[in-house]
């Protein structure tokens, strides 16, 4: 029995994680961690018996005390909480499907108590890489993106250890924006960026999707995970997200991952690494598939995509700022506070104002954030 | 200095094996064999210094030796001389891309004398993969495939080990007669069958291109090399062949290499496998490719693909007819013996005549061949 444990249960990784974890039947969770949806989580741990769970919202970790106190399980909130759950003693791999820079510390913990890690949370690395990859070299643990794309990308990778790489290819679907211009921007919707055509995510991925800078965090996530500038890492825009991505190798050749659309593999993957199994769903029919299109990404227009190569090459502390800015200004979308186009607006102004620092503590890191948001909070 | 030599150095792929050594330098090519392009065969011994060349015209393995008497080179000739170049005892791996079934028996005895061989000769895994595959393994030496899509299935399978194919989608890019139908390949020229769209070949494996039997020929291929059955082998059309081929694994995940058609590609992966090095040439640019088409293949109109899989399916000594019934009528089709849907319909006479033996020897296949041979020449 491999032994886990998950931070972001409930959210979309999270419970793709347990069905995964519910259709195998050979993986048992020892650890759970989620916001606040208590009554999902409470299904969960009746369902998997986890020995401890962690609940972020203090009020809510009470509630769910009282509701499973039948159970012989250890409720734990806060961020002493997410830590305990993230280095259990008996856990091997940690799952990491929580939303934002929260991620970091537990991740950095358990990494420390010598936890593989399977990573669906982009922040870890986009504001921390230079922290994370080489302690995990140090601690000899493995880092296994649980993403489509970084999992299609270390998929082609396999075999290819004496191989150098010469360029990724990072696919993008291009989001329900595809083909528009700044113009036709202007007036976006909430309801409108929430349509993703091909993926069923998260609200927040969701916007970060029709805005590219998911694609831009994602670039700038390989750039950690696989250890190449981010100028070697080329978003092919692929709108039916059936190339999840590839990589160029110095004699031309290319390897590419394909699929149908379900996070499951790269889950599933992650954690069977490097051993696959079989996996209920739909398959590729490349009798019936027609054709498969290419574009160039409209930089002009997603101009997120572009501030992320900048935050990228630059390193530091702005890929902090650039990822802060956008969960702040995303979230205000979402309220209906901002209007589409100023996402990007503000992460630029974000970026434009920091005094970049070159190597950052964890706690400069989490500095830079608390001013990214101070900054736009003091905006309007 | 990795040592080789080359069966058919005179001939498309050995040429261009030739260049991929000249590029590198590190190769140290100790014999050559060619039919009967001498002149070619002396430029190639005064570059590369070979210790024994074979050809296997006597009178022209005569006429050579007076031309590089001022060498330091054996000629031999004949079957003998073709073996005791694949024996060499200094070499590592012999590339056979010799025309034929006349690359069964050079291959047998490499492979016995242990060396590792880099194949581009289809026709030995078509009618004697059932004694080749069984005896490298026993001799522990490696079948590398040096054709665009066996390599990328093998490039494809790299880090797979622990994992089973589930299947095989063997590309093709259709040949130049994709969308036609029986009636109008009626009157096909040989020079509109020598057209062949993406790749410069030989003009037996133009043809066979065109008519599809080359694919039919891989699928059986695919078989022995991979180790599955042909019905787990798809073919699928690809007509810009960018995507050299793909496998299917048990979780839905599809591994796929891609990239310009240029056949020094799968030659360097085989001389240097499992490394890669830099290739000139062109790069696939995805900004630019605009779309890449999939079709079924017309198993209707291209009857001899059927065949292929009846044969493959049938094993035995039926490959063996498909196969050298394929051959001579090509041959015979580009002397403007026969028309060019004749050529499928004598595969299929010689098959429906064929008495299937089960696990033919050496000597059987052979048999075989010359039984189908005469079968042909006394058709008319």
């Amino acid at each position: 029995m491999k032994k886990i444990a998950i931070l972001g249960s409930t959210g979309s990784i999270g419970t793709q994680t347990l069905e995964v974890v519910r259709e195998n039947g050979d993986i048992e969770v020892l650890g759970l961690a989620a916001g606040s949806n208590i009554s999902l989580l409470e299904e969960q741990i009746r369902e998997f018996q986890p020995k401890l769970v962690a609940v972020w919202d203090e009020k809510k970790a009470a509630e769910l005390k009282i509701k499973v106190q039948d159970l012989d399980v250890k409720i734990v909130t806060g961020m002493d909480g997410l830590i305990e759950v993230s280095v259990m003693e008996e856990v091997e791999i940690l799952l990491t499907a929580v939303v934002g820079m929260i991620g970091i510390r537990p991740t950095v913990e358990a990494i420390k108590a010598g936890k593989d890690i399977a990573l669906a949370n982009k922040e870890t690395l986009v504001t921390a890489g230079h922290i994370i990859m080489p302690l995990a070299k140090e601690m000899g643990v493995s880092i296994l993106p649980v993403d489509s794309e970084h999992s299609a990308i270390f998929q082609s990778l396999q075999g290819n250890k004496m191989n150098s790489i010469h360029k990724i290819l990072l696919t993008a679907s291009g989001g329900p924006f595809r083909g528009k211009k700044q113009e036709d921007l202007l007036n976006i919707q909430v309801e409108d960026a929430l349509k993703h055509p091909n993926w069923a995510m998260g609200r927040k991925i969701t916007i970060d999707s029709s805005t590219m800078v998911n694609k831009g965090l994602e670039v700038i996530e390989a750039k950690w995970l696989f250890g190449v500038e981010v100028d070697k890492v080329q978003v092919v825009v692929q709108p039916q997200s059936v190339i999840h991505s590839m990589v160029e190798y110095e004699d031309g050749a290319i390897i590419a991952q394909l699929g149908t659309p379900d996070m499951k593999l790269p889950i599933q993957y992650a954690l069977y690494y490097p051993k696959r199994r079989y996996l209920p769903g739909d398959r590729l029919d490349f009798w019936r598939m027609g054709k498969l299109d290419f574009e160039k990404p409209d930089m002009d227009t997603f101009y997120g995509l572009a501030l992320a190569y900048e935050a990228g090459r630059t390193g530091g502390s702005l890929p902090t700022v650039f990822n802060a800015a956008n969960e702040m200004a995303v979230g205000q979308f979402l309220n209906r506070e901002i209007k589409y186009l100023e996402i990007i607006e503000i992460i630029e102004d974000c970026m434009r104002a920091h005094k970049n620092i070159e190597n950052p503590t964890l706690d400069q890191i989490l500095e830079t954030e608390a001013e990214t948001y101070a900054r736009i909070k003091s905006r309007r």
